[in-house]
């Protein structure tokens, strides 16, 4: 279906959380990862899923090939720089999806000429005309995008703008680059190009902004006033920098001040909570209290004045209330008396749907978190969760860890029994604190070269037999993997993102050698 | 001086950090954190702050006079509602400042008025007029502000800023209580205010944003744009919910998009990076890696498409260097063999003057830290400082610790001998992990009622042996007191901090009660 026959106040929503988002530094995600939060993306509703870069890396056309095979009801799209290897690269990684689109850009402000890509006005009207039409001979929905629009001449602009439409292109997405435009100005490109440009009624007009400056959610929304259809954006706003648009927030903003943007989206915006913990689990960017929608204050309300007018309020706009976008209270659900199914149906409200062998599994660790915990709250199913479907991989697994650290000895003392591909083995070693003491335990029966890029610890619900979320990122020859666990025990989560860390490491080495990692033995 | 006596392109910055952030639930700041918050306000330039909301509790009147008599430069504002007594109140508290001010106000929404106040609108217009000549004949600067602005009706709020301005106020703040102003309201709300209510030219008038769309930033310019002339934010966009403007975003703004917005500030941005830091630190509210202009990736570029373009920039518009916002590369700067004068120095440039006792102690602990810590990073010292400054009291002190945790035993063990008023006496507990079995072993030492509510853990530098930060929260009773602790062992960290949040809460204890907490003794 071409995606243009729409009604006219309806906006796509072009999420590239796996591509500008995962293009934020150190916010590489897996191979799973990015497969999870795509089907995520589909499920809520957007209507682009941008995927990845696929001739950045074999890892990004692997990742944007399965994505399309595998979604439902989103466009799958791709992104390709102007010339043909990248082009047709991309279409062999999306032209599986049922609804594809090559996504193909390039610099257009005097910057980008002349030191990027060295063409001048005429013969970068030419690549863009070639390109374009090339795309559009694969695929036929072709979006294109001149990079860094917003410091591009406005004549220039109009003029590659209609080569491209000339040549094919179905959208044309408006990119602020360095994230420094104002909200009148990201309005008036729109409609200069709008008025200025031949035939841009007929195509989708996008806009994509960062945040630099605070201010890509209104610049998304003021784009749309002027006449944009599609905006671009990333789940908690992630992306290089200070990040991009956040979906989030111009979702929510659309819903809640329908009243003078007269705008729809096909967002399940119930789906908004749980998608943002995900993306900043796997992503290793957590989210700030205080963030628009997604932030775990953003619903509550602290002075007597504000409580009170709560409760009477019933004024003038619609009310955005914690349901809408899918936060539950975080209360007491579960006990040590909870059988399976009442698990199972919880699991299910919390947006985890599992098959009966998982369930097992899910099961017995609940009851052992039970036995440990007073109270089991929603908070703690979804850490439980994130550490099952973290422990896919078990060539490296804990047998036994005994940590001793304080202020007695020097040095804090790790003895671990780790098992490597079934085989235990066993070590003391020593570390400044108990964490470096335990991964130098590991160290040193594992020997490895990866290098810990980021080690983050987060309580997931409140007390001190909370469990601990650990995140930990490594890297290694360029590869990078990122591991995660949960457990009341900070130390034991540690050690236990760490080797599931190495775990994956060790896979994506493999198949970057065009190796299978390991037979059924190896991969539990 | 007037402050109304000034260029007109010169945008006023009302920091409310102390009073709107600090009431958001969880950032409750101690008397000592907003001592030194407010004096960094002061150092970088804000023109006034808010400091508190005096009639509130003893704690925030003490701090708002403290405040008051402290500060050098910029106006101290205090709140109060609309009635004498606030109003006194807040007066008490303000009047020893160089440059006093009184913001009084009342909601002035219909909501507002029927439930809240249970005033019509010409009793409310009475209540008014009466307030803010109460406060203009104690104090020449007055500050009014009808909450709710932005959902009153047009007409009464006219009738209302006439009546408060003809009363005396000096500025007239329009708060957009809720957050879901759209940057063309909140302009709009402005240019109609101006063009209708007689005397608004001879006032300042101020716009007060919240964030809940994500539109604070714009909301706010957009408002200066309008005629506003006094910007209210709050460091970090601490605040309420999704929080205020952030004073970082707006001022940056300003500066980097002068060509479009030629407005100025007297802040000095170059103590931006510092301020967030400190106020991060000690409300507990982490900044997220993609915040804009004081995220850690804030100035980081990962792709390489964006790092070429970067190298040759020098485009349209004034780039933002991160020097301009002080932020300096976390670098190697000092090891085992620097001496004294090199710490001074360095910890000069990080922002921290120290006298010689000071100096001595810190560097002992450097060393200390030195001789663990492979690299010292400028991060490392900050949050030595923080340590430091955190040791002042040492009623509840730790002798030794030591920790037993791994998956050997079901539960964690903790060994503790526990200084209490230089007293020590020793047990040994249990607990989920070893954070709950320190916290437990303190429990049975020294009793107390006190709630954990908030444990947080944040390693400062990159690597296993980085030291963590860990804080806590807790309240008894009505009272909170927050700790914060660094040390490369994670439990004594936690120790450490849950430790110094008792002996402050202790001291809240005795000064609620009016009795000092203790002489000499018991203070080091």
């Amino acid at each position: 279906m071409p995606v243009h026959s729409r009604a006219p106040g309806r906006v796509l929503i072009f999420d590239t959380t796996l591509r500008d988002g995962e293009q934020s530094p150190g916010a590489t995600m897996t191979l799973e990862e990015k497969i999870e939060i795509a089907a995520l993306l589909d499920e809520m509703g957007v209507d682009i899923i941008e995927a990845g870069f696929p001739i950045a890396s074999d890892g990004d056309f692997e990742a944007v090939s399965l994505i399309a095979g595998n979604t439902r009801n989103a466009i799958i799209c791709g992104l390709a720089r102007a010339n043909e290897n990248d082009i047709s690269r991309c279409w062999e990684a999306v032209r599986s999806a049922a609804r594809p689109r090559i996504h193909t850009f390039i610099g257009t402000s005097p910057i980008h000429r002349r030191y990027q890509v060295q063409l001048d006005r005429d013969q970068m009207a030419e690549r863009i005309h070639d390109t374009v039409t090339f795309a559009r001979n694969l695929c036929e929905d072709v979006q294109w995008s001149p990079m860094d629009a917003t410091r591009t001449e406005e004549d220039y602009l109009c003029r590659v703008c209609e080569i491209a439409i000339g040549a094919g292109a179905t959208t044309i997405n408006i990119p602020d680059t360095v994230g420094y435009t104002v909200p009148r100005e990201s309005a008036g490109i729109i409609a200069m190009l709008r008025e200025r440009v031949p035939g841009m009624d007929a195509i989708t007009l996008a806009t994509h902004c960062h945040n630099d400056l605070g201010m890509a959610t209104a610049n998304a929304l003021l784009a749309v006033e002027a006449g944009a259809r599609q905006i671009e954006c990333t789940v908690n706003g992630l992306g290089e920098r200070a990040g991009n648009t956040a979906l989030e927030e111009v979702v929510m903003a659309l819903r809640v001040r329908n009243d003078v943007m007269p705008f729809t989206t096909g967002i399940d915006t119930r789906k908004i909570v749980n998608i943002s913990r995900r993306v900043a689990a796997v992503s290793g960017f957590p989210v700030q209290y205080n963030k628009a929608i997604v932030g775990k204050n953003a619903f509550a309300h602290e002075s007597g004045i504000h409580q009170d007018g709560m409760l009477k309020h019933s004024g003038t706009f619609e009310i955005m209330r914690p349901a809408d976008v899918g936060l539950c209270e975080s209360h007491l659900v579960m006990g040590k008396h909870s059988g399976r199914a009442a698990l199972r149906n919880k699991l299910a409200e919390l947006g985890y749907d599992l098959g009966d062998n998982q369930l097992n599994d899910v099961f017995v660790r609940f009851k052992s978190l039970a036995d440990k915990k007073k109270e089991v709250f929603d908070d703690d199913l979804v850490a439980l969760m994130q550490d099952t479907s973290a422990s896919g991989l078990e060539y490296l697994r804990i047998e036994a860890l005994q940590v001793t650290c304080g202020t007695v000895s020097p040095q804090a003392k790790a003895e671990l029994a780790l098992s490597i591909d079934r085989d235990v083995r066993t070590v003391t070693a020593h570390g400044d604190g108990p964490v470096d003491a335990a991964f130098n335990a590991v160290r040193a029966l594992y020997d490895h070269d990866a290098r810990l890029e980021l080690y983050q610890v987060s309580a997931v619900t409140a007390g001190t037999d909370a469990q601990a979320t650990v995140s930990v990122r490594l890297e290694e020859n360029g590869l990078i993997a990122t591991g995660q666990s949960s457990d009341t025990d900070t130390v034991v989560a540690s050690t236990k993102a760490y080797l599931h860390a190495l775990n994956r490491l060790r896979v994506r080495r493999y198949q970057q050698a065009g190796i299978q990692a390991s037979g059924p033995a190896e991969l539990s």
